[in-house]
């Protein structure tokens, strides 16, 4: 490789919000969004919230002279509802589900339902490795007493997990997609730790679109205001991020975000504002190095953060149990009533009342029975995903300089380290 | 490092039937078990069939001065029954549950319920990289009528997936466990194809063991032998495979099977026999490479298994999807039953049957219910890794010199793929 190599990647991320029969002027928003990628020509295409398949197919039909590869994620029950136009071809791709998404009785919500997943695609771009990740985490659906919390730290954790483990060959990894995560939240801040990729947004000097960059604007006609009633300016959940490795650098020239109407003209393009980035991947000068691994001066704010994430998996992990206990009583108490049901229709008085509240009773003990086995496979991925933050924590502390400060937080966190192993 | 480096690993794996309640003779064999691995002082310790964390903490207290490093692989509903001791420092683990397990109704088979996975662990071992993987496969209940060939194809899909993109720097691979598939069963050729994964039996100069390998044989008193009927000799269903990377080369210089009794004295310790390997790491003579990347000479095996398990992902997704057809009908009846029971409760002369018969009747609907997202979600599943095999099929085409033979057999694949990304 040539010391003046450079390389110029554009990238555009939207989450579409395509739901049949539910999304507003989602036909018409799709083929808009066909027309203008085919019109801008960006390197890479990363989709979130494309339910249905049709709308892909559509797009891949559409896409084709300009972005010949293309690959749509496939999970759960509805799907993943990602997917990848590039205009390079994709050398590999895979996927991982991740093992928390919300409850199945929460049909409402409908995120377990999806089977919310990351999406792993490696091209070879002028001889680099590129890792792309494409990602959608557990929507969030009340900040102030977000019951899915847990789940959404876990998941930031298996997706940081995967990078992590799946990139430690690549030139340059970069991750997009909807995280439903404030830059300052737990999630976002222990993926950008333990992955160490940087936030196009805070790192370009050239931005150009809404306001602190926020990805979901009241100027937006589709999104619902009340949501955005304690955030005048909007929020910031969606996010590209990146990072080099091997002595490359990797800098973003330029950010752009619509701003709550279509780029050209006419209603937007969804009710997330799409993000376009230009990145520029050289060889690095090699007085600085701008993504570094966590060294030394990096390793308090991992260790607080992988602190910070353990005691949220923890209090998830409680409320698991607290959940699987009480359908534990539930199918105790159901049972005993289906024993007092059934003698009093073998020979009491009220026969027929007896009879009927046999088969709810029977619906009870089996619901309770699967709501019982829901909580416990949710404890047991919790517990996992625990025990990973905890060696984690261990590793770091071997590593790091022991300043008094960090040793007694290391020290507490051994503790709760060796708490959890002994439970 | 220096041109005489070498390294020995000593290798246990064991399968350890560990079914609270059910396997015999299970807390003395866990002691016993205990004993010798303390005795014997292997490098790793790879065990599969641990389903009783209590089983797991005894032995990590047992084995703790000679195995300072433990983990247990947490997942699903009982647990992926996974466990791994370490003489040496882990670096680094995590695990990927398959996302097709068999079924939930499927109840007395169990196996969709224990979420079965794939354990890695990461170890620094003399500057070398080691990744270490631990997996148990979905069980084979029936070799002529085998109703899960799917998901065991598709597991040993995700599995070669999640080593090829997990072990990209790592300098030595390894992968111990029960896959459940005989050394010529479809998923065993994919996974060995598609990673390039050595088996420590058929590499092997100085055996020891049981006839032909097999590690579950007619001698131990814990195996059903009406399972073994038309396998006079036993089968070969757990393994150590391997590979070195980067100029490296690794042999297995000893492999030893226990033989249907314990190494020792008395019973065996499980219904699987012990896999005993030593594997040595040293540079590689230059002029010959024992574990090629897939070149042009390899790709026509891969390519033919790519095919095959493309074919049989192919029914598996057309059974699923007529499983969800059925439950769909169901759901139709279901619905119009209840109308009609409706009907006749609010004025008919049946009142009373009709009422009875309501209670059921939602019973059905929602089984019926449940049945079908059940089966939407396997088709989603069983879509995905075919959309994986018949990318790496078309890479695997451009990449071969095309004979005219093998640019046939590519073509039908090509087209197989074309038809399966319009349906």
């Amino acid at each position: 490789m040539k010391p003046t190599f450079s390389l110029r990647l554009k990238i555009f991320n939207l989450n579409c919000w395509g739901i049949p029969f539910l999304s507003k002027h989602r036909a018409d928003r799709v083929k808009r969004l066909g027309d203008f990628l085919n019109m801008e020509s960006f390197d890479l295409v990363l989709l979130e919230e494309v339910w249905s398949e049709q709308d892909f197919q559509y797009l891949r039909q559409k896409l084709l002279p300009t972005y010949p590869a293309a690959h749509y994620f496939r999970s759960g029950i509805i799907g993943s509802g990602l997917c990848v136009f590039s205009k390079h071809p994709i050398q590999e791709f895979t996927q991982h589900v991740f093992t928390l998404n919300g409850y199945p009785y929460m049909v409402h919500h409908g995120d377990w339902f999806c089977g919310k997943a990351v999406g792993l695609l490696v091209l070879h771009l002028s001889g680099l490795v590129l890792n792309a990740y494409v990602t959608h985490l557990h929507a969030e659906y009340s900040r102030q007493k977000d019951i899915y919390l847990a789940h959404r730290v876990a998941q930031a954790w298996e997706l940081a997990q995967f990078i992590h483990h799946t990139s430690k060959k690549a030139d340059v990894v970069l991750l997009c997609g909807d995280l439903n995560l404030h830059p300052k939240d737990l999630g976002c801040r222990l993926l950008k730790e333990w992955t160490g990729l940087h936030d196009a947004f805070l790192e370009t000097r050239d931005f150009k679109g809404s306001e602190e960059g926020c990805t979901m604007v009241p100027e937006n006609c589709y999104v619902n205001q009340r949501e955005l009633e304690q955030f005048p300016v909007g929020i910031r959940i969606d996010y590209v991020l990146y990072k080099a490795v091997s002595g490359l650098y990797i800098s973003c020239k330029t950010l752009k975000t619509t701003t709550g109407s279509d780029p050209h003209s006419g209603t937007p393009l969804s009710d997330h504002e799409a993000l376009m980035a230009t990145l520029c991947v050289r060889h690095s000068p090699p007085q600085h190095n701008p993504s570094p691994t966590h060294g030394p001066a990096e390793r308090s704010p991992l260790i607080n953060v992988l602190r910070e994430a353990w005691t949220e998996v923890d209090q998830g992990l409680a409320q698991a149990r607290w959940w699987a206990t009480i359908a534990g009583y539930v199918i105790g108490l159901g049972l005993i009533l289906l024993v007092l049901l059934c003698a009093l229709a073998a020979g009491g008085g009220i026969k027929e009342i007896a009879i009927l509240l046999w088969t709810p009773n029977v619906g009870l003990v089996l619901g309770a029975g699967a709501f019982y086995l829901f909580h416990m496979q949710e404890a047991k991925s919790l517990c996992r995903v625990r025990a990973e933050l905890q060696h984690v924590l261990g590793r770091a502390r071997e590593t790091q300089d022991l300043s008094p400060e960090s040793e007694q937080a290391l020290l507490l966190g051994q503790q709760e380290g060796d708490r959890a192993e002994e439970q």
